[in-house]
């Protein structure tokens, strides 16, 4: 890995000093709090999951060893690349395996050929994350507002760059009709279980003991390398061009967030789901 | 309006007494709870948000008067029957122009048309709403994560049947390359204003003074008329028809949910926000 | 009981109308809000602790049922008039026989006496409550913030008309040397106990396993039916001489909100003591 | 200030490595978490409060600048020895100007003797402090729940060793009767203002705009140096008798964490009031 070199990085963010970047936070920070800390994107940077990962580390520890819940996510969708993937098979290996963090080996050598296009081209691409819980047992979750799938959408929507959130069958649900989209309950090894798993692991706000597995989608990065309108911090209409290193994709960095805050909240839910019935 | 015969309204739930129906809240209810109350769908039943509705209204008063905000929804989406509708030009007249709540009229006739046939045969159908709110100021939200976007996501993905959340170009941005994608900042009016709104009027968690705009998936509803697999109380692998009068499609009866929630998400954040910058 | 007349009662109140009751919340509360709801005391009646009763009564069916706790409250002082309680053995029934609700009957005596004379003079009287927690097992609480004691304060000091919270030793115990204050620990039945309870029954947060038990201060009421200086809300100097029929000793009536709000804590910890370390 | 020296300092927490300290937090924290680290207090060490402490300063400082509200507290009461103090004049620098934080200059040197004796005796003393804050406007603060006194109750009582908080004329208010213990309203310059203060700044859950003062009890240090029954984590009936450097009396040291809690419920309530009624 190769460090940047600390007395022209900030050089290269200096055209950004007085300037907002389109579809990036720092004019709507600014705005709110009059601060403008432009280096490395101050405070709006996604520097700031750093914590969240860490404590994620230790919910993913305690949900592994107390609850044998295993959180694992990887990247199903890099714009329009789209990888098959089995929410119930697809293993921590296979995500590590490329630096795209796509278990489909197949699909992520493509991503990862149109990313670099993409970058040289001083552009960016978004893409879509599949995060899932396995091993989450019967009963985790509240049936009205903390809803075990709402505290997963909110916990996914606040991070950095993303704009949407979907449980099972999701958006794409919507063209079914109920007599395809219901998910029957059949006894199996003694345990109510559903033969699909559309409903995604919960079902009205509690987790039904299927894998919970859900997306979520990222816009492309808002920082790129090539002309854009813009204003400035005078309220002048100006051009920018951002210079540096940005990343074209920040699905594969994304991975980690999405895993530690699935685990926050899933640690969270455990620990309430034992105090009121435990 | 016809009042339901009490004495044979609890009879047509009978059938569901002690089979759980697919995809349905009851199963995980009472597999947490160990409670079962079945006439009427009990505690799961969508009635409870009668109290989220009764705070939206107190909340959309304030915000119109104090804050010059509006809020509204509609029907965008039933199943594949999709509506032609602009975030920023829609009114409540429209939406309450027919009892599909779907301001785009030949859409609307769709619609209406293709859930009776879908009553007719005992089955149901999901969709998509539009919720936007306009007027929103510059700056409501916070940066991290109690982000405006995220506190959205959780208050619509806590209602009964929802499965997904999107704010702006959501899912489909995902398509586009950064460089389509940003909204290009102009001064308009003295004004920092976006020339387009894939950011949907919230960047980096903040609003950033445009119309904010975000869609909803509802699946369809899980009770239906038709027999299905499922299983008893008591474990057995069971038949179910449910009887009585449901929903085919609950979307036109989820549009003042969501405008609820809306205006509850919104009001809190400003008075968080003239708390931390009045 | 006697139903007052309904329409002569808010005719006591009109003196009220537009002066501010000295010491009472309706000129802070008229300030804040904008309010002023004078008949009955309006919005900062004691009836608010309604719902406080209410709850804290299937708290303390929580607490009896499942973890064999009992709460009870009793007047330990009116005014000067000091009842000699031992917090480990007064009973339900003691507490009910008499209707100032104080165990000890020499001194409930005195208090009924004495807040008769005090009536008749037209002023009030404050005094003590003597909240305890019987059969608290070892370990409810935490170390920190939600301290069991910092809980217990704060439910207190919300009752009306609370001025203060002590727990053990309390106030009096500043004036020994630790070596006279510290309760030393003895095994006793195969348990960790103390041979005194100056903690009562917390140590550094958390229940040690014996009595919880606390005194709360409640200032004389402050409706009297003598005259005395105050300001209208137009801003005059004014005399105030209220009518109508008001306690002249609140202490019995605030029992049942101390064993609610007591209850109400109890029942949070419980909880969350089973999360963390069930 | 001599360093200690670290090698040694553990050596003299040997003692207390499996015996439970009476009256202190280690058995508790032992119980319920299974954890115990005794050198240095370990995780029951007052040393957490530097965080409270850390984020006080920052609160001081906003209420300063933003709303000219000042927060001071100081050492009233050192076991027996009692100073005279009018919550509305003593000042940072007679605070400051002695080592016991007592701006009573006369008790402030007896409280010094007084500790320097006890500390001989290796035994130890505890107080009650005087935390004020002058200058908060009228209407900060709640009627229900979060009634200002309520928040002050819990910071205070979640302090290490606090055992007791009361605001205004407190315990001892219980005493008078309504028509000696009520403020009464007079104009003053224009403004509503009490002539006399037991109410302590605050009616209703809400601050009347008079000087906010309270008094909290601490009991005397747990660790002692003399010999005490305790019991060893293995459940034996044992004597302890601590070593080392201990604080025969922590109340100077509290007096920071005291101020640093008042200002962070106060501007809690600041941004609160603002948010509601700004």
């Amino acid at each position: 890995m190769v460090v940047a070199n600390t007395d022209q990085r900030p050089e290269a963010y200096k055209e950004m000093k007085d300037k907002y970047r389109p579809s990036h936070a720092d004019y709507t920070y600014d705005a709110k709090y009059g601060v403008r800390a432009w280096p490395g994107g101050g405070r709006t940077s996604a520097r700031e999951t750093i914590g969240r990962v860490a404590a994620g580390a230790v919910a993913k520890k305690i949900l592994k060893e107390q609850f044998g819940v295993t959180v694992l996510c990887c990247v199903q969708q890099v714009q329009k690349i789209i990888a098959e993937i089995n929410p119930d098979h697809f293993t921590l290996k296979q995500v590590e395996s490329n630096i795209m963090r796509c278990p489909d080996k197949k699909a992520s050598e493509k991503m990862i050929r149109h990313v670099d296009r993409v970058r040289k081209a001083g552009d960016s691409v978004g893409g879509v994350l599949l995060g899932v819980a396995r091993g989450v047992p019967v009963g985790w979750g509240e049936p009205v507002f903390d809803r075990l799938e709402a505290d997963l959408a909110k916990a996914m929507v606040s991070l950095p760059a993303s704009k949407g959130f979907e449980i099972g069958s999701g958006f794409g649900g919507v063209a079914l009709k109920g007599s395809e989209h219901n998910d029957a309950f059949r006894m199996r090894r003694g345990k109510v279980r559903t033969t699909t798993n559309r409903s995604g692991g919960v079902q009205g706000g509690i987790s039904n003991g299927e894998t919970i597995y859900f997306r979520v989608a990222f816009k492309p990065t808002a920082t790129i390398l090539q002309s854009q309108d813009t204003v400035s911090r005078l309220g002048k209409n100006v051009k920018l061009k951002a210079r540096g290193r940005h990343d074209p994709c920040v699905l594969p960095r994304a991975v980690p967030m999405v895993e530690a805050m699935t685990a926050l909240v899933l640690v969270d839910h455990a620990l309430r789901h034992r105090g009121q019935c435990g």
